[in-house]
């Protein structure tokens, strides 16, 4: 039941439009290549795939390479660029609220004796303060990477300012922006970022597949080497049918984002109020500044109800799905989420809380199934609560 | 026409197994670290995956990593198990025909200073000796991968007798695999092999995903550094659906195998022996025993007639997919190949050679259409040639 899926910052369904396209093109089998007829059919497809992909980003074609998603991407910007300077003191600028694939890889960079990295904070509401990198920068920084949309919170980040600075500097600045490519418009030139990567399968297509944009001025040291797909910088044998599918997941994010964002503003306006008429102390993990948030996420919690009971309950009984954490680090242990931590919450509040985050298939009816379902949980637990 | 394709090693078309299952699986939209409904539906199907896998690998599932293919697991092993090194003199014995996202990496790693690579040379066959793996040893040699089947001539290399040896002087021993998986029975602890790559799209799977077996007694470092999937050592958002078409490749193959190498065995003998009754000046690369070659795969030339401008009339007058190279080699560049220089062929053999590799849907009206193709190109090459 699509309707009752609120956990869309974890992955998306895929687009009906995209089903189809990967249903007709299951007997393109070739190998891109390859000379032959089949070879050269394959090939064709990675070329709409980037044509549609580069449109979606506004880049150019050329300065973009497929991967296997947003973690190999941010993986292979951040060794690959900063592999010219093993052996030499360099210095990395991210934030605390930096998705896995970012920290985790910097956190092992800097420990092999690769450099330093400053963690930037973020404020009360999740956001990063453009000033605070600026006051991080020293001689030796030679990268940035700070995310475009926090995937916990919505927040969106001033990564157009400090994009300016970092070039007026000479830094490169790089955007993980997984979780804004298909929830807002990008583009890459206005952004002003050196590179940004992407993954597929937070757009409605298939999962497997992401790419980086890298501006043309650069040319990164390959993570994956060998037979030279990718103009020489992402060996492996190119993903064809989830490609094609990922064609398609950019050619529809087009035609529906402005009608997906509206509806969505929408819905998160009637779920806050519905849900502070239900709870009264309720209380937004964030902001709900429609400029500064993406218009798909709420973060919330009720104080004295843990987050993990009601999601388990509103899934069992109800077939809600929501999140309490970010999906991607709470992969067999159970965390804090670290973003709610940095942004000031205390254990109590963090384990209440509760992430929704809705996409083009949730509509105003999901919303009322949503909060009359918390309802009925609330009262459960008041229930067993001791008087 | 899959009946025209003959470049199974380049690539296989799905099997229709494997059609049915992502066609029907398309729904399953969940992300596997979800504790949610959709999220443990999704986590059932890796795990699905897993022991389909490791059943025709004869594995443990918990020794199998899935990745985005053979070329990420190669980087992965090589990357993975020789950072611990870092530094300090270490040397690698490999052969001179291993797939270029082993010998690139390794001259990637040699360059930066991180060891010494020996590249043991192969026969006039493309076999690799034993004896010269044995004599390749020094004191600081950690590590040596030597591929199981080349994808060119489809020799299989002697890697249980090497893999004995390794394990008895404390050297890992790896496998790429990427060219047998599905073509052989494979039993990793009978090869007595620390590692295994292989790649589902050479097993009639979907391509952009893949794996490496990693005996239990080593734990890699991470390639992809982030949220902790496969157990902490390849992050990413796992390939759902991939997988899930991994799963019944790996399922059917196990099923097809043994009644398809009869069948290719049968075609290529016939093939073989047609060719040359048309081509009497007809040479073999490679071997044809039937003990060490894969009976898929036929590596030719005819004397004075060029493999591309051959391959090129197949495709463009009959719909005949053939092979003048390794296509993983062959990108964008016209590079001799390796494999055939190294076996001491001319640059006029190889540039008249031609790969032939059949797969489970060639039959031997295949093999006539082919046979009747070659004669009807020689025919016409001839009459082009002046007397």
């Amino acid at each position: 039941m699509i309707g009752r899926y609120f956990d869309y910052n974890s992955t998306t369904p895929l687009d009906p439009r995209v089903c189809r396209i990967i249903t007709e093109s299951l007997d393109i089998y070739g190998n891109p290549s390859s000379a032959h007829g089949p070879g050269q059919q394959a090939r064709l497809a990675i070329q709409l795939a980037r044509q549609h992909t580069a449109a979606l980003l506004h880049s150019d074609p050329e300065e973009l390479y497929f991967t296997s998603g947003g973690s190999e991407s941010n993986n292979w910007l951040l060794k690959g660029y900063l592999s010219q300077w093993a052996g030499t003191p360099v210095h990395v600028i991210t934030s605390v609220i930096e998705h896995p694939s970012i920290k985790e890889t910097l956190r092992h960079w800097s420990h092999d004796g690769g450099g330093k990295v400053t963690y930037v904070p973020v404020d009360a509401e999740g956001f990063i303060s453009s000033q605070a990198v600026i006051d991080a920068i020293r001689p030796e920084t030679k990268l940035i990477s700070i995310m475009l949309a926090n995937n916990e919170t919505g927040a969106i980040q001033p990564v157009r300012e400090i994009a300016q600075i970092a070039r007026s500097r000479g830094i490169f600045i790089h955007t993980d922006a997984v979780q804004a490519v298909g929830k807002m418009p990008i583009h890459v030139q206005e952004l002003g970022v050196d590179s940004l990567s992407f993954s597929i399968h937070k757009l409605y297509g298939p999962k497997g597949v992401g790419g980086l944009y890298v501006h043309s001025a650069y040319k990164l040291e390959p993570l994956i080497h060998g037979g030279g797909q990718e103009r020489g910088l992402r060996s492996g044998t190119e993903n064809v049918l989830s490609l094609l599918g990922a064609a398609e997941a950019c050619r529809v994010a087009m035609l529906d984002m402005e009608r997906t964002q509206a509806k969505l503003l929408w819905c998160k306006r009637l779920l806050v109020e519905k849900l502070r008429a239900l709870a009264p102390g309720l209380r937004i993990n964030g902001s709900l500044d429609t400029e500064r948030t993406l218009t798909n996420t709420v973060n919330l919690f009720i104080p004295g109800i843990r987050g993990e009971a009601l999601a388990a309950y509103l899934d069992h009984r109800y077939g809600i799905a929501v999140s309490v954490g970010s999906a991607c680090s709470s992969n067999h242990e159970k965390k804090l989420s670290y973003v709610l931590q940095e942004m000031g919450l205390d254990e109590a509040d963090i384990r209440s809380s509760l992430r929704i985050s809705m996409g083009k298939f949730t509509d105003e009816v999901d919303i009322h199934y949503l909060v009359e379902s918390i309802e009925s949980a609330l009262t459960h637990f008041h229930q067993l609560m001791p008087t």
